[in-house]
Formats: C-alpha cells, sequence, structure tokens
C-alpha cells in the first residue's frame, strides 16, 4: 500500500482558519495584531517572500508593516530598528528577512528581538528555553515537522527519529523538539558515515539538506514516516522535450512512496505549514505579551 | 590491552593552573574577578558544595561571596537579588545552586542572570548562542565532557557519538555540544528500545542517567571512548564484610575497561573537571564583560 500523503496546503488552511478565528477574538478582547517585518537591503527572493507573508497577515486579520533598510545598513542601524519596534506596543510580532549582508551579526540582531515578538522563535532565548522544555515560541519549520508527524499518527515517545542535517534553521531546532518530546533522536550531517545504516533505522525520518533524490527507497525502514523539508531547483524535459525547472524535496517521493506509511511532497507538505506555523506564532505572541513572566 | 583512564583530577589540576595565571594577570590588567553564588534556602548539600566552591575560588585568587536567602524567599525576592548583583561592576560572575524550592520558577531565575556573568552557562540565551556556534559562556558539564574526548584523542567531527540520558543539565547540553561540533549524535531517554542497539554502535559514548551498572561491557563497541557522568552512592560489603557506602557511576567499570580504549572513572573523572569548568568560565565571563556585544 502507498505511503498517505500529508497534504500540507489542506493542514496549512485548517491551521490558517483557527488562527483567523482567535485573531479576531483577539482584535475585540485586546486589540488588533501587528507583525513588523524588517528587510535589510533588496533581495529580490526575500522581498517576494515578504510580499506573500504580507498578503496572508491582511487575509487572516493581522495588520502588517513592511520596514525596509538601505542595503548599506549597518548593525547600529538595524539595532536601532529593533529596538524602536521592541518598544513599540503597536507592534506585537517582530521578524527580521534572512539572509543579511555579511557585516550584520544575525546572532546579535536576533538577540535584539524581543522574545515576547520573536514570531519566528530565532531568538537565542527562545531557543534555550524551548532546550528547557518552558517553550515561549518555538521555531516555525520544528513546529511544522512537528504537526506533520502529529498527523501522521505515528507516537513520538520512544520512537527512533533520524534527523539528516543540523543546520541552525531546520535541523537542530527540529531534533531539540524530537528530544524534547522523548524521542530517541539521531542527528546526521554532511560527515556521518554510512548515512543509510542510520536513516533505515528510523521510524520517523527527517531530511533537510538540500540535495534531490539523497533519500531513496532503499534509505528507509518500510512504515517509516519520512518528512521532507528539502526545497531544491532543479531542470528537467517536460512531454514535449522542452527544459523547464520543477522544485522537488530532498527524497526521492515516488519510489520512497512504496516503501514509508506517510510522506509529505514538495511542494505542498512542510513549506506551507511552516508559513501557517508563523501567523500561529503571531497570534501566540500577541497572547503571551498579555502575561509577561520574563 | 586495557583503557586508558582519563584521570579527571588530573586535568582538572592542569586547567586550574592555566586559571590561575590568567585570573592574576586579570586582576592587575582590569581588576579582580568576583564570584557571587545564590543559596536559597538551607539545603545541607548545596551548603557543603557552596563552601568547597568558595575555597576553590580562593585559592584560585577568585573573590567569592555566598549570597544566602530565607528557606521561605519568593521569586521577587530572589529575582531582586539578581538584578541587583547584575548591576554590581564589582560582580564578575553569578550562579545560582540548585535545587530551588518548587514555588521558584528556575528558569525564569536562570534567564535573569546577566549571560555575560552567567558562569554556569545555564542562560536560555546562552544554551541559543551555543545552538548557533556562536558560545558565550557554554554548559560546565558540555564542556567537561568535551574536554575529556579531546584528551581521548578520539576526532568527534564524523563520530558516532550516543549520549544516554536527556536531562536538561547533561545530556542536552552534551548532544547538542557533540552536534556543533559535527558527529553524528544519538541521545537516548528512558523509553528507548533496545539500548544496547544503540551504545553498541558508539565510537563516543556519553552516559548520565545516574543508574549503576546500567552500561555493561556488552553495551560497547571495541575500542570506543567512554564517559561517565552518573554519579551513584551505592551500599558494599567491604573485605571485613561490613557495609560502606561507596560512589559509582553509570558504567560497569572493570568490565567496560577491558572493551573500551579510554574510560573516565567515577569518582575522579567528569566531576572535578566540571568544577574547574566553572573556574574557566568564571573567568571567561570576566573577560568577555570587557567587550560585550549584547
Amino acid at each position: 500500500m502507498p505511503a498517505r500523503v500529508l497534504d500540507g496546503n489542506a493542514i496549512a488552511a485548517e491551521i490558517r482558519n483557527e488562527v483567523s478565528a482567535q485573531i479576531a477574538r483577539h482584535a475585540v478582547e485586546h486589540g488588533s495584531i501587528k507583525l513588523s517585518s524588517i528587510l535589510l537591503g533588496a533581495n529580490p527572493a526575500a522581498l517576494l517572500y515578504a510580499e506573500s507573508q504580507k498578503r496572508r497577515c491582511l487575509q487572516a486579520g493581522v495588520q502588517h508593516e513592511l520596514v525596509e533598510l538601505p542595503e548599506d545598513a549597518g548593525q547600529t542601524a538595524l539595532l536601532e530598528t529593533i529596538d524602536r519596534l521592541n518598544a513599540d506596543p503597536g507592534v506585537t510580532g517582530i521578524m527580521l528577512h534572512l539572509p543579511l549582508p555579511a557585516w550584520i551579526d544575525s546572532a546579535a540582531a536576533q538577540y535584539r528581538i524581543d522574545p515576547y515578538k520573536d514570531v519566528e522563535g530565532v531568538n537565542p532565548a527562545n531557543i534555550g528555553l524551548l532546550f528547557y522544555d518552558v517553550p515561549l515560541i518555538a521555531p516555525c519549520t520544528a513546529l511544522a515537522v512537528n504537526e506533520m508527524i502529529h498527523r501522521s499518527g505515528v507516537e513520538i515517545r520512544g520512537a527512533h527519529a533520524v534527523v539528516v542535517g543540523q543546520s541552525r534553521i531546520v535541523g537542530r531546532p527540529v531534533s531539540m523538539f524530537l528530544t524534547t518530546n522523548e524521542a530517541t533522536v539521531t542527528t546526521c550531517n554532511v560527515h556521518t558515515r554510512d548515512l543509510k545504516q542510520h536513516t533505515r533505522d528510523a521510524d520517523i525520518l527527517v531530511v533537510a539538506v538540500g540535495k534531490p533524490k539523497l533519500i531513496g527507497a532503499d534509505h528507509v525502514k518500510p512504515g517509516a514516516v519520512v518528512i521532507d523539508v528539502g526545497i531544491n531547483s532543479v531542470k528537467q524535459r517536460d512531454a514535449a522535450g522542452n527544459e523547464v525547472r520543477r522544485t522537488v524535496g530532498d527524497v526521492d517521493f515516488d519510489a520512497v512512496c512504496a516503501v514509508a506509511s506517510a510522506i509529505t511532497p514538495v511542494p505542498g507538505g512542510v513549506g506551507p505549514l511552516t508559513v501557517a506555523m508563523l501567523l500561529r506564532n503571531t497570534v501566540e505572541a500577541a497572547k503571551k505579551q498579555l502575561h509577561r513572566v520574563y
């Protein structure tokens, strides 16, 4: 029986519906929710993302402000912008579009964002609070992966989860999330000897590397849940022989479908869910600001 | 050939010597280093530890102040004490003795400590900065385990490291440290099915559970490096048949010695090294306060 395909668009739509209702209620009881997103320099991909994000926010009833800083803005200007948004009671959420130019200290900038307004969950303090099992706002990708695993029906506690990739944005937060949820977690990276030996033992396999067809059918234990966080643009020939670009993940989808019990597609899997999690975090952030502990 | 025994007392003495020289230099160039340690309530074990720590500090040339709060001190009193020490330019290091009473929110208290004065490396922000590969002050136990692995001569990058135990104080920071050092890392816990299958595959095995003889010879791959962070007090009979108490780790030392290439004893292994790392962190903290980034 082929794997169940976990439909990220459908789950994201469900979450957006739930969240939109919460946003409407919050607006009545506590005032509106506003996300300020900071874009430094004119990165076209980041601008495109920022504009699609703005549309999503407005659809859900969240106010959105794009704060644009010039390409040559320095660390001081960036930190001053963050300080101003931290201090503004009308702003309930802040995010910083990556990548930042090389002369910006990203960790210092993320650390400057008020943890209660940090809708991406990337402030080092938010990472540490997750680590201590008292999450305030958790990283969006880890939340999206967690939601996908939850929807697959597999029990995380006691399962062997293997995470391929240990990036700061995906692999590490996902591994941490799975550890705090009491899975046995193996984190692999580019230096791992005999990757297949590890992935074949996984009840839950999460892949976030950026390498098409890294994971084939013989990497996967029959019945495993496979979560593909890779996004790669590859050239292919269409039926008429023309070269076309297509987005694929790190998993050989068709081959692994025949082995896994559940799998996320690319596109339409973890990606749209991560965007929905940012919206959910934006509401969580506004709610948590009503009762600050830290 | 039996395993090389990694002598924690000897390595700790080396580190204390290096650190004492740095402390003397720092005192001449920038003024003295002072550690304030906060003890809430009259926990006898914590008081004993605090006093031995004071002795160690004075021997190394670090000023030491024990700040005692009454048993019934609340969260507010504790946070006010931390705020006062944060603001005091004469205090370069702060630590909080655990365990705290149930009515205290430990994470909130640790989060309140200035990350630059957090000599234990337990502030969530310090956990997050380690996670992002830009450590400011790292957790002492993770530093001690890392030092032991380094002394064993094994290359961490590409090795398969298995950490048994996922506590906030030991297992999780050690796993994070090994991941950022590009090992393939498996973190096991009490829910792990077939522990032996995982530990037998380890090039580096770190055990931090609190269960005597949890790890026997058949849990260990020949030639592995075994780091025992467990501390257990067990009853035994001495030669004359009298019942005596003895401190042991989680590893069946004699049995595993015959299999491993290097091993840490208990007592005299990771324990004394962790204490030395606290002293090293105390100097690091004072140095880093000279050039604040965050």
